[in-house]
């Protein structure tokens, strides 16, 4: 029996043992999708803490229930480990690790890296490795490939002694109509047996499965999908710029250009990009295209309008400020969200924590609200010691500025008793599109 | 009664006699709708063809049957003009002319101000006025507003005497599934009265009026409408260029793309952008946008990369001839498509034009075929005297290359012809893409 037969019936049997590296936003969702199907998963994580978690069967991302992740640890299909040496016992290593940017807006590479490094030491005939995290076109063929051909167990044949095949992650926490299981997922393998391999796998959990030529045409796929949110949130904050100098109020024309039946998808302004894909992975592409001397002259235009939001939103609130003969510096301000999108506790890459930083750096004193984030973690640039602040009539009066950056549903509720007691009120989301209070 | 009431009363009774300006793409169909629902209407155009045509019942736009325009004629509820001195017959006048760019890229207004003249000449209280062109922000109010409140009737006060609203026309010729009747229309007045009439005028015809608070956010709603699709037609036309340089085949990637159920509206590259909604509208609102000092750089870059297509086209038809150490200068070429879209016979800014255009100017010998398009009209800028080559063997084998630029349905059959007879083909439309071909 081939390896590839091998694998094949394994899957069809069930005693098929997938292996995911990295427990994240990503991995953890994945890994329960096939445990809950009964296959037998063993998850690696640097991370004590998420391993020690799930033991004890409880969850560590808000959006997913320790009943759910209880219920596979106790059948004991959902296992965890920080002992990467065990990536020999499973047939699969799905990798799910994050593909940051570093300081100079280049790709992190180096979970990705340090991943493939240890599966090359640990990697045996017989097993299949697929990437999901988000990365420049190449990735697959140029970094993991020749680490895991040269694996220390020996000289391995990729497409008969082992199978390498890329499929992007295209995670959508707290959307109401898709999960992990329903969206279909692109699957691109180094050679036919790696493709069809990975789909067999792929489909035991996900809907459908999109093959494509290429891991690089994978690569691409995943990475053009978020450039085209990049951009087309780009546009509307520049036209949100342009047309404010107009005296036109741009969410009434994105919501009567919403009506057209074709041809029109509506996108909104707000304080500046947050949440891992967006900001992040067009960038992946720009980096790459540079070995190519070519230029992605939409994405660094979308970089920069985007990148600038919250400046812009800063300098609203001076403009808004000085009406009432104030100046920023000094002044007292209430920001209202520090999550990157409405109805979640998520702060990756938040504008909140950017809008933060100019703030203070102009002399303001800065307190935050977020019904979901009673006080805001350190992330890798930000260390805040802040606590949120309780939304009373005395504490709304006691701001000279309120600044709304998130557009929580729970602050519908709040409305009234901001307008009647605020000093005065910036609006990044149009939420108090009834009342007459600043945009930007 | 007021002239408000007295309108309101006669477009209920049907006694509202409904004048359209411009009797062209736009103004045509939606006059035919009219006529349809038993209101008398009565067109204004000083093209004396389309007068004659439209009183034998005959139509000068494919995708409109003279049957349907007979029925009405024959009916009597559709008459045609050239003698504007009528325009004081009719209740409402629709201004439906064309706002083209000049050989500068700026509005050229002259059909709309030309037109509001003309209205100013024979403007009668108890009239209402909408204007449907795409235009810049700001043109019903800055424009037309001063000539009509200053008829030459004499002085008139909007929303009293005359009435006064901006409602873009949202027409997709050959689209399957929306049509003039179907597609819900902005409307933005000048005033509640001028909003309320062209409302209730619309709404006999059309199935939903979307109101907006003027007619600036009106005319916005239409330029973004279009600057959207522009942007993102210019990124894919930017990705295909990069990825095309990176062995990644952009068709593939963003068919991938386009199986993500949510978050992504799959756009796809061509030879060049035509037609006459988005090559030319976003530069209304840059041309506005420069009197209140801020840029639209998207619309800039988009229009730069756009503008760009046929040159690249042309460098890669020069790239697949010197494969057969063959030179541009003296090679003879089969241009595929004339029509600037497939299945239409409609050459507004067709990319097509502009191909042939280069590669005479760079030496080639150039036919064309297009099974809508028998023989090449004048357009204002090209006067090409040129007909449509039929597609044998044997015509197909005196050619160097061919190049395709529209991909009409009826070449499907036509491929294997192609393929086996063909010298060298050059895809811009990814019609080939089960043979192996040179792609631009």
């Amino acid at each position: 029996m081939t390896y590839k037969e091998n694998l094949l019936k394994k899957i069809e049997d069930k005693s098929f043992k997938v292996g995911i590296v990295g427990l994240g936003y990503v991995g953890l969702p994945l890994g329960l999708e096939f445990a809950e199907k009964e296959f037998n998963v063993l998850g690696f994580d640097m991370d004590e803490r998420k391993i020690n978690a799930l033991e004890k069967g409880e969850t560590y991302i808000k959006h997913i229930p320790s009943e759910r992740i209880n219920k596979s640890v106790s059948a004991g299909y959902l296992k965890a480990t920080s002992d990467f040496s065990r990536m020999s016992e499973v047939d699969a290593l799905i990798i799910c690790v994050p593909t940051p940017l570093d300081e100079h807006r280049e790709p992190d590479m180096s979970y990705v890296e340090g991943t493939a490094k240890t599966i090359q030491k640990y990697l045996r005939k017989g097993q299949l490795v697929t990437l999901e995290s988000t990365t420049y076109p190449g990735t697959t063929e140029e970094l993991l490939l020749p680490l895991f051909e040269n694996a220390e167990s020996g000289k391995m044949k990729v497409g008969e002694d082992f199978f390498l095949a890329y499929s992007p992650e295209r995670e959508d926490p707290n959307n109401p109509n898709y999960n992990t299981a329903t969206i279909p997922k692109v699957v691109g393998g180094m050679t036919k047996n790696c493709s069809e391999i990975a789909q067999t796998l792929y489909e035991q959990v996900i809907v459908k499965t999109v093959p494509v030529s290429s891991p690089a045409v994978a690569e691409a796929t995943k990475i053009v999908e978020n450039v085209y949110r990049s951009i087309n949130i780009a546009l509307v904050n520049e036209l949100k710029m342009v047309f404010d100098k107009m005296g036109i109020d741009v969410w009434e024309v994105i919501n009567a250009a919403g009506t057209k039946p074709f041809g029109f998808k509506a996108f909104y302004p707000g304080p500046g990009l947050g949440g891992h894909c967006i900001p992040i992975d067009p960038f992946y592409l720009t980096w790459k295209a540079r070995e190519y001397e070519v230029n992605t002259k939409f994405i660094e235009l979308a970089g920069e309008i985007n990148t600038f939001q919250p400046y812009y939103v800063v300098e609203k609130a001076m403009e808004a400020l000085n009406e009432n003969h104030k100046s920023l510096n000094g002044s007292k301000i209430l920001l209202l969200g520090a999550a990157y999108k409405k109805n979640v506790d998520d702060m990756r890459e938040s504008p909140s924590l950017k809008l933060i930083e100019i703030l203070r750096k102009k002399g303001a004193v800065v307190d935050y609200n977020d019904p979901y984030i009673p006080k805001l973690p350190p992330t890798r640039k930000y260390k805040y010691d802040m606590e949120s602040v309780e939304l009373t009539a005395e504490n709304i009066s006691k701001y000279d500025l309120l600044l709304l950056s998130t557009d929580h549903d729970d602050y519908k509720e709040y409305l009234d008793l901001m307008v009647e007691n605020a000093k005065v009120i910036l609006d990044t989301r149009n939420m108090f599109k009834d009342y007459k209070v600043f945009k930007a």
